[in-house]
């Protein structure tokens, strides 16, 4: 392929900053030990079949670790893909990695993730630790903790080698940016499975689990919280209370979202009498305002423009001390209304919509939004291009990021007992 | 709009069979009387600001329901978009409702669902029964229960007036077709918002949950189920036991598989001798081939073509009597391997696959898919075409939805204790 090769490492010239091993397990013990001769200080072990394997296997990585530190060197793996770096183009996997300049650093067990998830691209940096034989969660931690570029901290766990340095160094680097941790080998029926993945034990869950709550480190419950909440902390501001507002043109949604929203430990905020009153002063005589605010009847009974509508909810409730966050109802398309919608009106209603939502920002409270009927990709698209607002696909999931923007909001705001 | 209008009812010539009133509530007992007068035995009643409004409200709307029974008549909602039907290519509703030709019947009390889900067109056949003021549910399910047409029952309640009917009804047609049931005011803090929406009140969660088991009702924790769970009783077969093979392409997918399929009370299946003998022939010597199966090795270190391996895989865990059912988790695209893959290797790979999943018929087992990648939508497009294998965007719904093929079956095949 026109790359100069060298039959053996002390051939080549000049300083190494890393190598990457690619030979049957047996192998590789002497080409570390000629990578330490050479000075190179880190070095990847691709190869599987050894703690993830059988009792020789172990028998080897233990040895292929020991010569390698001996010798000065670090060792990421091995049985794994290796690191990868959207920022510098930088991949040692023999597959794609699908990585981008994003503010995403992942360390993780599994390869896996290092092609993203479904509308998902989860890789800006990412180091796939595999049978973590030396190089460990802490010191992705680490690596990452004053990384400007990166924002958020992914992490797919199946075991820590070092239990202690992990909270002390999660502990610390929690306090700086978010870490987003999903548990592989979670039930008693699986956790033998992580021995033959990566030759970890899983251990007991809820040790686990109380360690992440002491640390800050919030636990996802699965994969695609990694995308949801990566999202969220990119873009959203931290939800300070745990009262939501509510907004909905269909009375049967805000009745499932509030319902998800106590699922996931918030609560329906009152509204305070200002909101009422402003919310009612367009709403028919006979509706009973309150939350979750159903628009409907204010813009489809009483007359009022939709965009007129949603304006005053959404400017009402943001300014209402009683509410930390929202969440909106929203169809994917205008309820066709010949009369009273010209066809570009429902452009101008997303107009208005990412108007509004811009007040957020005045307010430091975060907004999220479901949208029913089929087609709701165009309007999604639109809407989220603000910036302000984050669309989720079911409304437990939107529900699920408010609770967690409130998580570490606690996190963050309440004295270290440490 | 060309369509012939009389002033009074009474003016229309011949018999009519549905009057649909669109008029404020107030009007709406005159002309309710002239419906009855006429001969007219169905009435949508479409107004808001009754049961769903103040004092007054609930009053006008138990008149209107009295003088239209009194004089013979039914009456769906007040507080309704009405019914539609995509088969015969009729809408009540004063906006499109999304209807498509497909084996789904959905009775609800709120117009959202008319307009489906994100990517979910729900509606074949719909109800709303909006303030459920005189048709209920007890009624749609008689309506669906042995229409051929409908396949699956779809429901989202709010309150149900007449218990022990709707206990009988709905027990008698579970066993006929599947029954999915959205429950709206679960929560405390929710409850009493329905009284707003369809003047329900939403009762107790636990009493509802017990009523639904017991008549072999399937309670929705969420709308995407609906979507979830019509695909899966439209196309799958039941499973008949808690016993799940996966087989996966990467081991830290296969073990979250695994935890999210104990999360919903299935067990990992231990494999037969005769299938683990007809992997390990094709895995390295070092790998303990077990359950979830990862092809990585075989294919990937062994060197076997991966579809031959895919094929094996699936060939013996659907021939093992040891598992119920099968969840398959594979990249959207294939992992580059320049030499082992041709540029066509996907395509082949796919049709692989669909080739191999055929053998679920004969076998009569459900088989889940979830992938992983940034870029998964033409191969799930691909696979879901041979209608053998279903593919859902995360692994807990694909979990989920084998737990509750296997719930199904045990009602189905458990002796009726009414």
């Amino acid at each position: 392929l026109g790359v100069k090769c060298y039959p053996r490492v002390k051939d080549i010239p000049g300083e190494v900053d890393l190598a990457v091993i690619l030979v049957p397990p047996a192998s590789s013990i002497g080409l570390v030990r000629e990578c330490t001769e050479k000075g190179i200080r880190a070095i990847i072990v691709v190869g599987q079949g050894l703690a993830d394997g059988d009792d020789e296997g172990s028998r080897l990585q233990r040895e292929i670790i020991r010569v390698a530190n001996d010798g000065g060197a670090r060792v990421l793996g091995p049985n794994t893909f290796g690191a990868g770096n959207a920022f510098r183009n930088f991949n040692s996997a023999f597959v794609p990695m699908d990585m981008h300049r994003i503010p995403i650093g992942v360390i993780c067990q599994t390869g896996m993730f290092m092609s993203g998830l479904p509308d998902f691209p989860m890789v800006g940096k990412g180091i796939d630790l595999g049978n973590t034989g030396d190089i460990d969660f802490s010191d992705g931690l680490e690596y990452f903790e004053d990384d400007p570029e990166v924002k958020v901290i992914l992490m797919y766990i199946e075991g820590i080698n070092d239990g202690r340095r992990f909270l002390n160094v999660a502990r610390r680097v929690a306090h700086k940016k978010p870490i987003i941790a999903l548990k592989g080998g979670r039930s008693e029926g699986t956790a033998h499975v992580t021995r033959s993945h990566t030759g970890n034990l899983a251990g007991r869950d809820e040790v686990y689990a109380a360690v992440f709550k002491q640390c800050g480190v919030i636990q996802a419950n699965g994969e695609e919280e990694f995308n949801d909440l990566s999202k969220a902390f990119i873009n959203l501001p931290l939800m300070r209370g745990r009262d939501v507002g509510i907004i909905t043109i269909t009375g049967g949604g805000g009745i499932l979202a509030a319902d998800a929203c106590y699922r996931h430990g918030l609560r329906l905020a009152e509204l305070s009498p200002e909101s009422i009153e402003r919310m009612k002063a367009i709403a028919p005589e006979w509706q009973s305002f309150a939350n979750p605010a159903d628009i409907w009847p204010p813009s489809r009974i009483a007359g009022h423009p939709l965009g007129e509508v949603l304006h005053t909810a959404i400017d009402s409730m943001l300014a209402d001390s009683n509410i930390d966050g929202l969440l909106v109802i929203m169809p994917g398309t205008t309820p066709t209304d010949v009369e009273a919608d010209p066809p570009d009106a429902h452009m101008s209603l997303i107009g208005t919509l990412v108007e509004a939502f811009k007040l957020t920002q005045r307010y430091d409270k975060p907004a999220v939004l479901w949208c029913y009927g089929t087609d709701t990709a165009a309007t999604v698209s639109l809407i989220e291009k603000s910036g302000r607002i984050l669309y989720y696909p079911t409304m437990d999931r939107a529900a699920n990021v408010l609770a967690r923007l409130n998580e570490r909001y606690q996190f963050l705001n309440c004295r270290d007992d440490g």
